[in-house]
């Protein structure tokens, strides 16, 4: 059965290669029938369960119904599944915790082989005999070794009396198959690792390469944070101190090495046994993490040392695990949009869709991805650290205590909000206990662009961004600075405001990346995007409607505005477990046009015109169907050419 | 020119790719003219010499009649000769210091390109466009890169202001080209080493990969010696120390690296340089170098971990040259013939002539080839150390004080001898002088050759190797220890002698190495043998024809018998130069029929027979072209059937 499969092109897996010990090509008999210990009666459709499975099944489990397709004949037609869901997880595909599906196709292959005993006639090494054992059961010929094997071999074969299981590296169609890995007997797992290494914190995820099954998942700080907050202050930290990057390069392996033991420890799984790592991060932690200098992209031309996909082994950079780990970091796009954008792009896809999908990523720089399957185009824009809380008076990380949802009354201007770590809204019963405990600290990123729509759609702040200061007259929420006035959310300790200069920031923030997103726009030559993806930590705790309300993204239906999480870490996994994944996006990163924001006229002008707040209301039809914006003295004053023209003459005052 | 000569399949290098400043293209016209700066005239046969070319020959030499192939244009017929001994060394082959012609195709090949600058248009990173510029110049597709480049690169190009020299490793034809080490500019030398690690020495060459001349030797000890003189004592040390193996491997890379300083010092030529590296030894040293146990090779079944080719980057050994640096180890035959054997049979080739040739190494073990193009058929005998003077009362390696060579006159039974570095014989003027200085401190393997074989002509010892203790009352050199006697060679400090445990010993060795010649020359169905080639130090220094008394070797004309020097080492120097004789000695080991003297009933019989000295004296009718040889009783009693049976039967007693 499992060659028909095979014929028929279903991938059915098999680590023993046909002996009945691995049970991974357990398939699901739907309609046929067999014997279990009887001869073959004319009306069965498949073989009777033979000693080779009964063996089987009295070692391990073989539920009702289930065979192993390397042992069963076909007699007749039948129907079967290849079951998603067993014990030792045979399955084709398998859903993982963020519900995507991602069918296997690892570049590491367990292969069960018996080798022959050595013979004083023909002289060959141990090595060289499981080499022809591996090219007899397997195919695999012309097999490279990795050096570390030769002195492990012939303690290895004379444990397991001659049985193996080898773990053959084979990524690209052109490679040469290498042996990577050798155990006693039969093994039954092995697993790789994808990360995502962002400027603020470090994803990991532990799979099963056979299964396909996510094991553990964690996070951590990226401790480079203590050589500078955000990526050009690393920058300038390499530049400005001659151990600079090497200390980043080791601050960035310690913690992945800690992730490694974290996620090892919660799976169960030995460090030995990981074989396989996918790494992306955008270009300034893509080359930190490889021990590169990252100064060239700290200015024009932005030359990155190495864009195309990385292959390496994991003792090159200090991550032990076993000997023959193979590491793989996807390309990146370009000086500014790294491997993290390109694995977002391959986990959401754009390049394989209809819809022109707008994909968005948002720290210090905004990756910005626009296409569909005929056509896709990359930037990032220079929006700053606001969006993450950095440069905003009250501005915080989101972690518990931040304010992360504010709702403003247009009548009172009295403010509500909600904190990481309350249940309860700040007008709800349980509010001031659970705050007495927690600690009211500070704002978040998904809390600033609140405050500062709710406070537009409020009247607070004018289309151009000035806190009005005839208000302080009508609440007590409304404070004076010198020339300029604030916004007080929190009385005491600490006290909490939206300044004039933290509205300055969050425009500069919007505008670059709304310019961006409408330079891409113009390259594609269209006005409206038909699905927004809201990628990382910004883009899961966003409102999409306040987004929108702000500018920050285009007009689109509301309901296809969605966070994707930690796109970044899917693609990764994906490519972790399917190498078709990695020639995918490799494909796709060569074909994406790339777009230097800096070189192109046209993205100043949009800047300008984007520092307002909308931008400009009828930009919005789709936000007008679920806010009520404020009547604006604008849409009165004339067309929206000159009303751009008369923005860009303040923008010069 | 350059584009002619490749279309003819004569291969001309080129470094810079046909921009006229390697000069490696340099090639002498012997017929047809040329202008020197003038325009080209109606009888020239080539163009003239352009800017290009005397740019060229101002900055470095161009001599008379040379022209750059790369820049000169054919116009007529001419003759054109590839100069074997331009100062630049752009020969196709060239002379070593040992007299051979190797044609050169290295593993390595060294690329000068010109980089695309970096285009904020066209964001591929700096390594990328080193890759598309190496594939448009140099036709290398799909290139890998070592990872430690990854690091290098930018530094690299802007240092060489976008022009570098790229060294390419591709070994196999199905191995991807490589990447494996980079130089600003134009680079115009690589270099490789060729070692050959003997038990006793290791002897090392360092040569220049573009023009194959060998730049410098050297030779040192193995520091393994201190764990155990010859091969079983090492492998026993291993078998009952815990770190016996670790402290072997690591006692022999020492040496190692001291040699590679060594002969880098002597040719004026940096560590970084060094680009590939070639290392031939017997099956245990193979081992112990490359880190592997040894102990399955101290009993049945013998088995090597590895027999194949192994390839690896010499930072995995703790080589320390350049860090792309790569290693190519030849396969061995068999559990006791190594890679030192395939090597000199690489060297020697009997498998590439018509002539059936013998080729012997002796050392602990010898390791025997014979062969020709038809059928290779391989072995090795356990004959003990003897041959190098171990085991022998007065025995010691061949070095300054021991005695090399001696005559015994038959009538007064008075030696005479030559000590290693001692100019006159004994007997000769200035002998005592030199003596008083130099020493006579014992005797080496070639000395023990000649004074057994002496003493068997001068009628001192029987065909069955008794020393006769009749002469004593003749000759003062006679001496009596217990039941048996010995022979005085030198009275005073030390005394030198030969007793019956010496001679002994000798018979044990040579019979052992006699009769596995013998049946390798069963498996040819042959009696007698066209060529013998005797390698190593031990057969460089002895005498064919006391060899042959002895009957160490079969009867073959005496002209047919060479010393072929260190064939290990030149097999090395081979493959490093020319990829193609890896291939060669690959295919060449695969088809050798490997023959284990001890599962052979012949071995024995043929053993038992040539403890006999010279074996049976019929069967040297050449030896008896030279020599006298000694009137026997055994030539008038009968057949050598008979004769056999009756040396068996004592052989029992």
């Amino acid at each position: 059965m499992l060659e028909a499969a095979r014929q028929l092109g279903v991938y059915v897996e098999s680590v023993c290669g046909g002996r009945a010990t691995c049970g991974r090509c357990q398939v699901s008999v739907q309609e046929g029938n067999f014997a279990k210990h009887k001869i073959v009666s004319s009306n069965d459709h498949l073989s009777s369960i033979g000693p080779k499975e009964q063996r089987y099944a009295s070692i391990r489990e073989l539920p009702e119904g289930r065979r192993l397709s390397c042992s069963a004949h076909i007699l007749g037609d039948l129907v079967i599944d290849v079951p998603q869901d067993t014990v030792i997880n045979a399955q084709v595909v398998r859903k993982d915790s963020d519900g995507r599906v991602i069918e296997r196709d690892a570049a590491v292959h367990m292969c069960y082989v018996e080798v022959e005993e050595p013979d004083m006639h023909k002289p060959l090494g141990d090595l060289d005999r499981l080499k022809a054992a591996i090219a007899t059961d397997w195919k695999y010929e012309n097999l490279e070794v990795d050096f570390h094997l030769n002195p492990r071999v012939q303690s290895v074969l004379r444990k397991g009396d001659w049985k193996v299981t080898a773990a053959i590296h084979k990524d690209e169609g052109s490679d040469r198959p290498r042996l990577v890995a050798l155990y006693p007997g039969l093994k039954n797992e092995a697993y790789g690792i994808a990360c995502d290494i962002g400027s603020t914190t470090i994803a990991m995820h532990l799979s099963s390469l056979l299964s396909g099954r996510t094991v553990a998942s964690a996070g951590a700080s990226n401790p480079q944070i203590r050589f500078g907050e955000d990526l050009m202050s690393r920058v300038s930290y390499v530049m400005m101190n001659p151990d600079g990057r090497e200390g980043m390069t080791n601050a960035v392996r310690e913690a992945l090495n800690g992730l490694i033991d974290k996620v090892c420890a919660d799976g169960g799984v030995s460090r030995e046994d990981i074989l396989e790592a996918v790494f992306v991060g955008n270009p300034i932690m893509h080359h930190l993490f490889l021990g590169i200098d990252p100064t060239e992209l700290g200015g024009a031309p932005f030359a990155l040392a190495v864009s195309g996909a990385v292959h390496l082994k994991a003792s090159e950079i200090g991550l032990p695990m076993n000997a023959g780990t193979r590491v793989y970091v996807l390309p990146c796009i370009a000086g500014h949009v790294g491997a993290d954008a390109a694995a977002a792009t391959l986990s959401e896809g754009p390049h394989r869709q209809d819809e022109m999908m707008l994909l968005v990523d948002i720290g210090t720089n905004a990756e910005i991805v626009l296409g569909n399957r005929h056509r896709v185009v990359a930037a990032s824009s220079p929006t700053g650290p606001a969006f993450e809380g950095a440069e905003i008076s009250s501005g915080q990380r989101a972690a518990p205590g931040a304010i992360e949802r504010v709702r403003i009354d247009p009548v009172t201007l009295e403010p509500r909000f909600r904190v990481i770590g309350i249940e309860p809204w700040s007008d709800e019963p349980g509010f001031a206990e659970a705050a007495e405990k927690v600690g009211v600290t500070g704002i978040c990123g998904s809390g600033i662009i609140e405050v500062i729509a709710e406070m537009y759609l409020a009247g607070i702040i004018s289309e151009d961004g000035v806190v009005d200061g005839s208000l302080a007259a009508r609440s007590p929420r409304i404070l004076q600075n010198g020339r300029t006035f604030s916004y007080l959310i929190q009385q005491g300790e600490p006290r909490i405001t939206i300044t004039q200069n933290d509205v300055r920031a969050i425009q500069l923030a919007k505008a670059a990346l709304y310019a961006g997103v409408k330079l891409l726009m113009d390259k594609q030559g269209i006005d409206h995007v038909d699905r927004i993806g809201l990628a990382g930590a910004f883009g899961t705790f966003i409102d999409p409607k306040y987004a929108m309300v702000l500018g920050l993204i285009p007009d689109c239906p509301l309901d296809k505005v969605k966070s994707v999480g930690n796109a970044a870490g899917t693609g990764a996994r994906m490519a972790l477990l399917n190498r078709g994944y990695r020639r995918e996006i490799e494909e796709t990163v060569r074909k994406i046009e790339k777009i230097e924001t800096a070189l192109e006229a046209k993205f100043q002008e949009h800047f300008v015109y984007a520092m307002a707040l909308p931008n400009k209301v009828d930009a919005f039809p789709e936000l007008a169907k679920v806010v009520t914006l404020p009547e604006r003295k604008m849409s009165a004053e004339g067309s929206g050419d000159e009303g751009t023209g008369r923005r860009r003459r303040r923008n010069r005052e």
